[in-house]
Protein backbone atom coordinates (compact mmCIF):
# COMPACT_ATOMS: atom_id res chain seq x y z
CA UNK A 1 0.00 0.00 0.00
CA UNK A 2 1.17 3.38 -0.32
CA UNK A 3 2.29 5.37 2.60
CA UNK A 4 2.59 8.64 0.00
CA UNK A 5 0.29 10.54 -0.92
CA UNK A 6 0.90 13.81 -3.69
CA UNK A 7 -2.32 16.28 -3.37
CA UNK A 8 -3.22 18.00 -6.51
CA UNK A 9 -3.52 17.42 -10.56
CA UNK A 10 -1.13 15.80 -12.82
CA UNK A 11 -1.63 18.67 -14.87
CA UNK A 12 -0.16 21.19 -12.68
CA UNK A 13 3.79 21.50 -13.45
CA UNK A 14 4.76 21.61 -9.83
CA UNK A 15 2.61 18.89 -9.35
CA UNK A 16 3.52 16.53 -12.00
CA UNK A 17 7.35 17.41 -11.24
CA UNK A 18 6.87 15.75 -8.18
CA UNK A 19 5.29 12.40 -9.97
CA UNK A 20 8.19 12.08 -11.95
CA UNK A 21 10.60 11.81 -8.92
CA UNK A 22 8.32 9.59 -7.49
CA UNK A 23 8.27 7.12 -10.89
CA UNK A 24 11.87 7.66 -11.20
CA UNK A 25 12.59 6.36 -7.58
CA UNK A 26 9.80 3.49 -8.16
CA UNK A 27 7.74 4.58 -4.91
CA UNK A 28 4.55 3.89 -4.69
CA UNK A 29 2.05 7.02 -4.60
CA UNK A 30 -1.54 7.85 -4.27
CA UNK A 31 -3.13 11.10 -5.81
CA UNK A 32 -5.64 13.34 -3.56
CA UNK A 33 -7.68 15.35 -5.58
CA UNK A 34 -7.20 18.86 -5.09
CA UNK A 35 -10.35 20.78 -7.04
CA UNK A 36 -8.91 24.12 -7.52
CA UNK A 37 -11.81 25.51 -9.81
CA UNK A 38 -13.81 25.06 -7.01
CA UNK A 39 -11.08 26.98 -4.34
CA UNK A 40 -10.32 23.44 -2.71
CA UNK A 41 -6.16 24.91 -2.43
CA UNK A 42 -7.71 27.70 -0.69
CA UNK A 43 -9.82 25.67 1.80
CA UNK A 44 -8.50 25.95 5.43
CA UNK A 45 -7.84 22.06 5.72
CA UNK A 46 -5.41 22.68 2.26
CA UNK A 47 -3.80 25.00 3.98
CA UNK A 48 -2.59 23.56 7.02
CA UNK A 49 -0.73 21.37 3.85
CA UNK A 50 0.56 24.01 1.59
CA UNK A 51 0.31 27.46 3.56
CA UNK A 52 0.60 29.61 0.81
CA UNK A 53 -2.36 27.46 -1.00
CA UNK A 54 -0.82 26.13 -3.77
CA UNK A 55 -0.23 22.65 -5.53
CA UNK A 56 1.34 20.03 -4.44
CA UNK A 57 1.47 19.08 -1.23
CA UNK A 58 3.21 15.91 -0.10
CA UNK A 59 2.57 14.04 2.95
CA UNK A 60 4.20 10.23 4.22
CA UNK A 61 3.75 8.30 7.09
CA UNK A 62 7.19 10.57 8.49
CA UNK A 63 5.96 14.31 7.31
CA UNK A 64 4.70 16.46 5.14
CA UNK A 65 5.77 18.74 2.93
CA UNK A 66 5.16 21.46 -0.16
CA UNK A 67 7.41 23.36 -2.46
CA UNK A 68 7.86 20.50 -5.49
CA UNK A 69 11.72 21.06 -5.84
CA UNK A 70 11.87 20.19 -1.70
CA UNK A 71 9.98 17.46 -1.82
CA UNK A 72 12.29 16.38 -4.98
CA UNK A 73 15.10 16.38 -3.22
CA UNK A 74 13.19 14.38 0.19
CA UNK A 75 12.52 11.76 -2.15
CA UNK A 76 15.74 11.32 -3.57
CA UNK A 77 17.18 11.35 -0.32
CA UNK A 78 14.46 9.36 1.77
CA UNK A 79 14.60 6.38 -1.22
CA UNK A 80 18.12 7.01 -2.29
CA UNK A 81 18.83 2.74 -2.67
CA UNK A 82 15.87 2.42 -4.68
CA UNK A 83 15.05 3.06 -8.29
CA UNK A 84 17.29 5.49 -10.36
CA UNK A 85 20.02 5.66 -7.70
CA UNK A 86 21.91 8.76 -9.96
CA UNK A 87 19.16 10.72 -9.47
CA UNK A 88 20.29 12.95 -6.90
CA UNK A 89 23.97 12.17 -7.89
CA UNK A 90 26.47 10.26 -6.08
CA UNK A 91 28.23 12.03 -3.71
CA UNK A 92 28.91 15.83 -2.73
CA UNK A 93 30.49 17.43 -5.88
CA UNK A 94 27.46 15.91 -8.06
CA UNK A 95 24.72 17.06 -5.61
CA UNK A 96 26.59 19.97 -5.71
CA UNK A 97 26.16 20.43 -9.43
CA UNK A 98 23.06 19.07 -9.46
CA UNK A 99 21.75 22.13 -6.52
CA UNK A 100 23.49 24.18 -9.45
CA UNK A 101 21.61 23.34 -12.38
CA UNK A 102 18.58 22.96 -10.11
CA UNK A 103 18.79 26.77 -8.83
CA UNK A 104 19.67 27.64 -12.51
CA UNK A 105 16.38 26.01 -13.85
CA UNK A 106 14.11 27.37 -10.62
CA UNK A 107 15.33 30.95 -10.84
CA UNK A 108 16.40 31.49 -14.52
CA UNK A 109 14.40 28.82 -16.82
CA UNK A 110 11.04 29.13 -14.62
CA UNK A 111 9.73 32.31 -14.29
CA UNK A 112 9.51 32.87 -18.22
CA UNK A 113 8.71 29.64 -19.05
CA UNK A 114 5.87 29.44 -16.56
CA UNK A 115 4.43 32.25 -18.03
CA UNK A 116 5.06 31.20 -21.53
CA UNK A 117 3.07 27.61 -20.24
CA UNK A 118 -0.15 29.76 -19.14
CA UNK A 119 0.14 32.19 -22.32
CA UNK A 120 0.74 29.34 -24.56
CA UNK A 121 -1.38 26.78 -23.33
CA UNK A 122 -3.66 27.50 -20.86
CA UNK A 123 -4.84 30.19 -21.50
CA UNK A 124 -6.53 28.83 -25.06
CA UNK A 125 -8.12 26.20 -23.10
CA UNK A 126 -9.58 28.53 -20.27
CA UNK A 127 -10.95 31.47 -22.98
CA UNK A 128 -8.26 33.72 -22.32
CA UNK A 129 -6.81 36.38 -24.49
CA UNK A 130 -3.17 35.71 -25.16
CA UNK A 131 -1.08 38.39 -24.76
CA UNK A 132 1.61 38.78 -27.76
CA UNK A 133 3.56 41.36 -25.75
CA UNK A 134 3.70 39.22 -23.18
CA UNK A 135 4.48 36.02 -25.16
CA UNK A 136 7.67 38.31 -27.12
CA UNK A 137 9.04 39.54 -24.46
CA UNK A 138 9.15 36.17 -22.18
CA UNK A 139 10.09 34.57 -25.37
CA UNK A 140 13.21 36.84 -25.58
CA UNK A 141 14.23 35.75 -21.56
CA UNK A 142 14.23 32.34 -22.61
CA UNK A 143 16.09 32.54 -25.43
CA UNK A 144 18.79 33.87 -23.30
CA UNK A 145 18.51 31.37 -20.51
CA UNK A 146 18.66 28.12 -23.60
CA UNK A 147 21.41 29.54 -24.90
CA UNK A 148 23.64 29.29 -22.08
CA UNK A 149 22.17 25.53 -22.05
CA UNK A 150 23.41 25.34 -25.30
CA UNK A 151 26.98 26.23 -24.70
CA UNK A 152 26.50 23.65 -21.48
CA UNK A 153 25.23 20.92 -23.21
CA UNK A 154 27.75 21.05 -25.76
CA UNK A 155 30.25 20.54 -22.75
CA UNK A 156 28.47 17.72 -21.20
CA UNK A 157 24.96 15.14 -21.71
CA UNK A 158 23.02 16.49 -19.44
CA UNK A 159 23.04 19.67 -17.29
CA UNK A 160 24.63 18.61 -14.07
CA UNK A 161 27.55 15.65 -15.68
CA UNK A 162 26.86 12.48 -17.85
CA UNK A 163 23.72 11.57 -16.30
CA UNK A 164 20.57 11.73 -16.04
CA UNK A 165 19.29 13.97 -12.99
CA UNK A 166 16.90 15.87 -10.74
CA UNK A 167 18.40 18.91 -12.26
CA UNK A 168 17.04 18.00 -15.80
CA UNK A 169 13.83 15.99 -14.74
CA UNK A 170 12.49 20.04 -12.92
CA UNK A 171 12.89 21.05 -16.76
CA UNK A 172 10.23 18.22 -18.03
CA UNK A 173 7.02 19.93 -16.75
CA UNK A 174 7.45 23.66 -18.52
CA UNK A 175 9.55 22.21 -21.32
CA UNK A 176 6.74 20.21 -22.57
CA UNK A 177 4.57 23.02 -23.17
CA UNK A 178 7.07 24.75 -24.94
CA UNK A 179 9.06 21.81 -27.25
CA UNK A 180 6.96 22.27 -30.59
CA UNK A 181 7.74 26.52 -30.03
CA UNK A 182 9.72 27.86 -32.85
CA UNK A 183 12.84 29.37 -31.76
CA UNK A 184 13.51 27.69 -28.43
CA UNK A 185 14.30 24.18 -27.81
CA UNK A 186 14.26 22.60 -31.00
CA UNK A 187 16.21 24.82 -32.87
CA UNK A 188 18.77 24.46 -30.57
CA UNK A 189 20.96 21.60 -31.70
CA UNK A 190 22.03 20.55 -27.94
CA UNK A 191 19.25 21.58 -26.23
CA UNK A 192 16.88 19.54 -28.71
CA UNK A 193 19.47 16.20 -29.02
CA UNK A 194 18.83 17.00 -24.50
CA UNK A 195 15.41 17.73 -24.63
CA UNK A 196 14.61 14.69 -27.01
CA UNK A 197 16.77 12.26 -24.28
CA UNK A 198 15.03 13.54 -21.31
CA UNK A 199 11.93 14.04 -22.57
CA UNK A 200 11.70 9.95 -23.29
CA UNK A 201 12.26 8.79 -19.79
CA UNK A 202 9.34 6.50 -18.98
CA UNK A 203 8.40 8.20 -16.21
CA UNK A 204 7.95 11.24 -18.15
CA UNK A 205 5.79 9.70 -20.33
CA UNK A 206 3.85 8.10 -18.03
CA UNK A 207 3.73 11.68 -16.46
CA UNK A 208 1.93 12.76 -20.07
CA UNK A 209 -0.59 10.15 -19.91
CA UNK A 210 -1.96 10.93 -16.50
CA UNK A 211 -2.17 14.47 -17.64
CA UNK A 212 -4.40 13.51 -20.68
CA UNK A 213 -6.46 11.35 -18.22
CA UNK A 214 -10.25 12.44 -18.43
CA UNK A 215 -10.48 13.65 -14.24
CA UNK A 216 -12.44 11.36 -12.35
CA UNK B 1 45.59 30.05 3.36
CA UNK B 2 41.80 30.61 2.36
CA UNK B 3 41.31 28.03 -0.49
CA UNK B 4 37.71 28.98 -1.14
CA UNK B 5 37.18 32.46 -3.33
CA UNK B 6 33.88 34.46 -3.72
CA UNK B 7 33.66 36.46 -6.72
CA UNK B 8 31.43 39.65 -6.32
CA UNK B 9 30.79 42.45 -4.18
CA UNK B 10 29.34 41.99 -0.98
CA UNK B 11 26.69 44.88 -1.36
CA UNK B 12 25.39 42.45 -3.62
CA UNK B 13 22.28 40.46 -1.75
CA UNK B 14 23.15 36.92 -3.32
CA UNK B 15 26.65 37.42 -2.72
CA UNK B 16 25.85 37.98 1.16
CA UNK B 17 23.99 35.04 1.20
CA UNK B 18 26.94 33.05 0.88
CA UNK B 19 29.11 35.36 2.77
CA UNK B 20 27.09 34.87 5.87
CA UNK B 21 27.00 30.57 4.93
CA UNK B 22 30.78 31.11 4.86
CA UNK B 23 30.90 32.80 8.35
CA UNK B 24 28.51 30.74 10.32
CA UNK B 25 30.38 27.58 9.37
CA UNK B 26 34.23 29.04 9.88
CA UNK B 27 35.29 28.82 6.41
CA UNK B 28 38.11 31.16 5.93
CA UNK B 29 37.56 33.09 2.41
CA UNK B 30 38.99 35.35 -0.07
CA UNK B 31 37.06 37.95 -2.33
CA UNK B 32 37.45 38.59 -5.38
CA UNK B 33 36.27 41.83 -6.78
CA UNK B 34 33.77 42.10 -9.85
CA UNK B 35 33.29 45.55 -11.40
CA UNK B 36 30.06 45.44 -12.46
CA UNK B 37 29.95 48.85 -13.13
CA UNK B 38 32.57 48.24 -15.95
CA UNK B 39 30.58 45.14 -17.27
CA UNK B 40 33.02 42.80 -15.61
CA UNK B 41 30.51 40.11 -14.96
CA UNK B 42 29.51 39.81 -18.59
CA UNK B 43 33.56 39.48 -19.56
CA UNK B 44 34.84 35.57 -20.90
CA UNK B 45 36.61 34.53 -17.81
CA UNK B 46 33.57 35.40 -15.27
CA UNK B 47 31.33 33.84 -17.77
CA UNK B 48 33.23 30.47 -17.39
CA UNK B 49 32.93 30.49 -13.88
CA UNK B 50 29.33 32.19 -14.33
CA UNK B 51 27.80 31.59 -17.66
CA UNK B 52 24.58 33.75 -17.00
CA UNK B 53 26.50 36.22 -16.03
CA UNK B 54 25.87 37.44 -12.42
CA UNK B 55 27.16 37.29 -9.36
CA UNK B 56 28.72 35.24 -6.90
CA UNK B 57 30.39 32.66 -8.43
CA UNK B 58 32.72 30.41 -5.96
CA UNK B 59 36.04 28.34 -6.19
CA UNK B 60 37.37 26.10 -3.87
CA UNK B 61 40.13 23.47 -4.45
CA UNK B 62 37.64 21.09 -5.43
CA UNK B 63 35.26 22.91 -8.04
CA UNK B 64 33.41 25.81 -8.92
CA UNK B 65 30.01 26.70 -8.58
CA UNK B 66 27.47 28.96 -9.33
CA UNK B 67 24.24 30.49 -7.51
CA UNK B 68 23.89 31.41 -4.27
CA UNK B 69 21.88 28.82 -2.76
CA UNK B 70 23.54 25.48 -4.30
CA UNK B 71 26.62 27.15 -3.13
CA UNK B 72 25.33 27.38 0.71
CA UNK B 73 24.01 24.14 -0.02
CA UNK B 74 27.52 22.49 -0.81
CA UNK B 75 29.38 25.14 2.11
CA UNK B 76 27.27 23.11 4.50
CA UNK B 77 27.63 20.05 3.64
CA UNK B 78 31.09 19.72 2.95
CA UNK B 79 31.87 21.47 6.07
CA UNK B 80 29.27 19.76 7.84
CA UNK B 81 31.80 19.35 11.16
CA UNK B 82 32.67 22.60 11.82
CA UNK B 83 31.55 26.17 12.63
CA UNK B 84 27.66 26.01 13.14
CA UNK B 85 26.56 22.42 12.87
CA UNK B 86 22.90 23.25 12.71
CA UNK B 87 22.69 24.98 9.75
CA UNK B 88 21.12 22.60 7.42
CA UNK B 89 19.42 20.26 9.89
CA UNK B 90 20.65 17.18 11.45
CA UNK B 91 19.28 14.89 9.60
CA UNK B 92 16.68 13.92 7.01
CA UNK B 93 13.60 15.23 8.12
CA UNK B 94 15.29 18.45 9.12
CA UNK B 95 16.84 19.00 6.02
CA UNK B 96 13.72 18.06 3.89
CA UNK B 97 11.90 21.00 6.30
CA UNK B 98 14.92 23.90 5.87
CA UNK B 99 15.11 22.66 2.14
CA UNK B 100 11.40 23.70 2.15
CA UNK B 101 11.44 26.74 3.64
CA UNK B 102 14.61 27.94 1.52
CA UNK B 103 11.91 27.14 -1.43
CA UNK B 104 9.61 29.30 0.32
CA UNK B 105 12.28 31.83 0.18
CA UNK B 106 13.55 31.36 -3.31
CA UNK B 107 10.09 31.54 -4.86
CA UNK B 108 7.71 33.38 -2.51
CA UNK B 109 9.79 35.95 -0.68
CA UNK B 110 12.37 36.47 -2.77
CA UNK B 111 10.56 37.93 -6.11
CA UNK B 112 8.84 40.87 -4.63
CA UNK B 113 11.27 41.30 -2.28
CA UNK B 114 14.04 41.72 -4.89
CA UNK B 115 11.93 44.33 -6.85
CA UNK B 116 11.51 46.31 -3.58
CA UNK B 117 15.21 46.60 -2.36
CA UNK B 118 15.83 47.70 -5.95
CA UNK B 119 13.71 50.31 -6.16
CA UNK B 120 13.56 51.19 -2.17
CA UNK B 121 18.06 50.61 -1.35
CA UNK B 122 19.39 50.86 -4.96
CA UNK B 123 17.16 53.17 -7.56
CA UNK B 124 17.97 55.90 -4.78
CA UNK B 125 21.63 55.44 -4.97
CA UNK B 126 21.91 54.91 -8.90
CA UNK B 127 19.78 57.89 -9.42
CA UNK B 128 17.10 55.97 -11.09
CA UNK B 129 13.35 57.35 -10.33
CA UNK B 130 11.40 55.20 -8.11
CA UNK B 131 8.13 53.55 -9.50
CA UNK B 132 5.52 54.14 -6.90
CA UNK B 133 3.17 51.37 -8.46
CA UNK B 134 5.65 48.85 -8.98
CA UNK B 135 6.66 49.27 -5.11
CA UNK B 136 2.97 49.39 -4.27
CA UNK B 137 2.22 46.30 -6.41
CA UNK B 138 4.57 44.21 -4.87
CA UNK B 139 4.73 45.32 -1.12
CA UNK B 140 1.27 43.79 -1.41
CA UNK B 141 2.86 40.41 -2.79
CA UNK B 142 5.34 40.47 -0.26
CA UNK B 143 2.45 41.00 2.82
CA UNK B 144 0.83 37.95 1.46
CA UNK B 145 3.89 35.96 1.66
CA UNK B 146 5.15 37.72 5.38
CA UNK B 147 1.15 36.66 6.54
CA UNK B 148 2.08 32.93 6.01
CA UNK B 149 5.13 33.62 7.74
CA UNK B 150 3.52 35.17 11.00
CA UNK B 151 1.45 32.21 11.04
CA UNK B 152 4.28 30.02 10.88
CA UNK B 153 6.98 31.96 13.32
CA UNK B 154 3.80 31.46 15.54
CA UNK B 155 4.52 27.79 16.10
CA UNK B 156 7.92 27.52 15.85
CA UNK B 157 11.07 29.80 16.65
CA UNK B 158 12.21 29.77 13.56
CA UNK B 159 11.23 29.38 9.82
CA UNK B 160 12.25 25.37 9.69
CA UNK B 161 12.11 24.20 13.40
CA UNK B 162 13.77 25.29 16.65
CA UNK B 163 17.06 26.04 15.51
CA UNK B 164 18.46 29.24 12.75
CA UNK B 165 18.99 27.16 9.48
CA UNK B 166 20.07 28.03 6.42
CA UNK B 167 15.64 28.87 5.62
CA UNK B 168 16.29 32.19 8.17
CA UNK B 169 19.82 32.78 6.77
CA UNK B 170 18.70 33.11 3.30
CA UNK B 171 16.28 36.35 3.61
CA UNK B 172 18.76 38.64 5.75
CA UNK B 173 20.21 39.51 2.19
CA UNK B 174 16.93 41.37 0.94
CA UNK B 175 14.98 41.63 4.74
CA UNK B 176 18.10 43.78 5.37
CA UNK B 177 16.63 46.77 3.02
CA UNK B 178 12.75 46.35 3.81
CA UNK B 179 13.00 45.52 7.72
CA UNK B 180 12.37 49.59 8.59
CA UNK B 181 9.90 49.71 5.62
CA UNK B 182 6.28 50.01 7.34
CA UNK B 183 3.82 47.60 7.22
CA UNK B 184 6.52 44.48 6.39
CA UNK B 185 8.40 42.82 8.66
CA UNK B 186 8.28 44.79 12.33
CA UNK B 187 4.53 45.53 12.07
CA UNK B 188 3.96 41.61 12.44
CA UNK B 189 4.69 40.12 15.70
CA UNK B 190 5.87 36.70 15.54
CA UNK B 191 7.73 38.43 11.76
CA UNK B 192 9.15 41.37 13.82
CA UNK B 193 10.75 39.16 16.63
CA UNK B 194 12.60 36.35 14.39
CA UNK B 195 14.04 39.29 12.61
CA UNK B 196 15.37 40.70 15.57
CA UNK B 197 16.82 37.69 16.27
CA UNK B 198 18.31 36.56 13.18
CA UNK B 199 19.51 39.54 12.07
CA UNK B 200 21.55 40.03 15.15
CA UNK B 201 24.10 36.72 14.18
CA UNK B 202 27.48 37.76 14.21
CA UNK B 203 27.62 36.57 10.70
CA UNK B 204 24.72 38.55 9.40
CA UNK B 205 26.70 41.87 11.66
CA UNK B 206 30.02 41.20 9.71
CA UNK B 207 28.82 40.79 6.10
CA UNK B 208 26.52 44.19 6.94
CA UNK B 209 30.55 45.74 8.00
CA UNK B 210 31.78 43.99 4.57
CA UNK B 211 29.04 45.71 2.83
CA UNK B 212 29.79 49.02 3.67
CA UNK B 213 33.50 49.37 3.95
CA UNK B 214 34.94 51.44 1.14
CA UNK B 215 35.36 49.54 -1.86
CA UNK B 216 39.40 48.44 -2.52
N1 LIG C 1 7.05 26.88 -6.07
C1 LIG C 1 5.86 26.05 -5.99
C2 LIG C 1 4.91 26.50 -7.07
C3 LIG C 1 3.55 25.87 -6.94
C4 LIG C 1 2.56 26.52 -7.88
O1 LIG C 1 2.71 27.69 -8.28
N2 LIG C 1 1.52 25.75 -8.22
C5 LIG C 1 0.49 26.27 -9.09
C6 LIG C 1 0.06 25.19 -10.06
S1 LIG C 1 1.42 24.66 -11.09
C7 LIG C 1 -0.70 26.66 -8.22
O2 LIG C 1 -1.04 25.98 -7.28
N3 LIG C 1 -1.35 27.79 -8.54
C8 LIG C 1 -2.54 28.20 -7.88
C9 LIG C 1 -2.42 29.54 -7.26
O3 LIG C 1 -1.31 30.12 -7.21
O4 LIG C 1 -3.47 30.04 -6.79
C10 LIG C 1 6.25 24.59 -6.16
O5 LIG C 1 7.22 24.34 -6.90
O6 LIG C 1 5.63 23.71 -5.54
N1 LIG D 1 19.91 33.31 -8.50
C1 LIG D 1 21.21 33.96 -8.49
C2 LIG D 1 20.98 35.44 -8.59
C3 LIG D 1 22.24 36.20 -8.83
C4 LIG D 1 21.94 37.65 -9.15
O1 LIG D 1 20.87 38.01 -9.67
N2 LIG D 1 22.91 38.50 -8.87
C5 LIG D 1 22.77 39.91 -9.20
C6 LIG D 1 23.37 40.77 -8.07
S1 LIG D 1 22.54 40.45 -6.52
C7 LIG D 1 23.54 40.22 -10.48
O2 LIG D 1 24.63 39.71 -10.70
N3 LIG D 1 22.98 41.05 -11.34
C8 LIG D 1 23.65 41.49 -12.52
C9 LIG D 1 22.91 41.17 -13.78
O3 LIG D 1 21.90 40.45 -13.71
O4 LIG D 1 23.34 41.66 -14.82
C10 LIG D 1 21.94 33.59 -7.20
O5 LIG D 1 21.26 33.40 -6.21
O6 LIG D 1 23.18 33.47 -7.22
Amino acid sequence: MATVTVYGPPISTAVSRVLTCLLEKDVPFQLAAVDMAKGQHRSPDFLKLQPFGKVPAFKDENTSLFESRAICRYICDKYADQGYKGLYGRGLLDRARIDQWLEAESQNFEPPSLVLVFQLAFAPRMGVKQDSKVIEVNERKLAKVLDVYEQRLGESRFLAGDEFTLADLSHLPNGHHLANRENLIKSRKNVGRWWEEISSRPSWKKVVEMQSAPVS
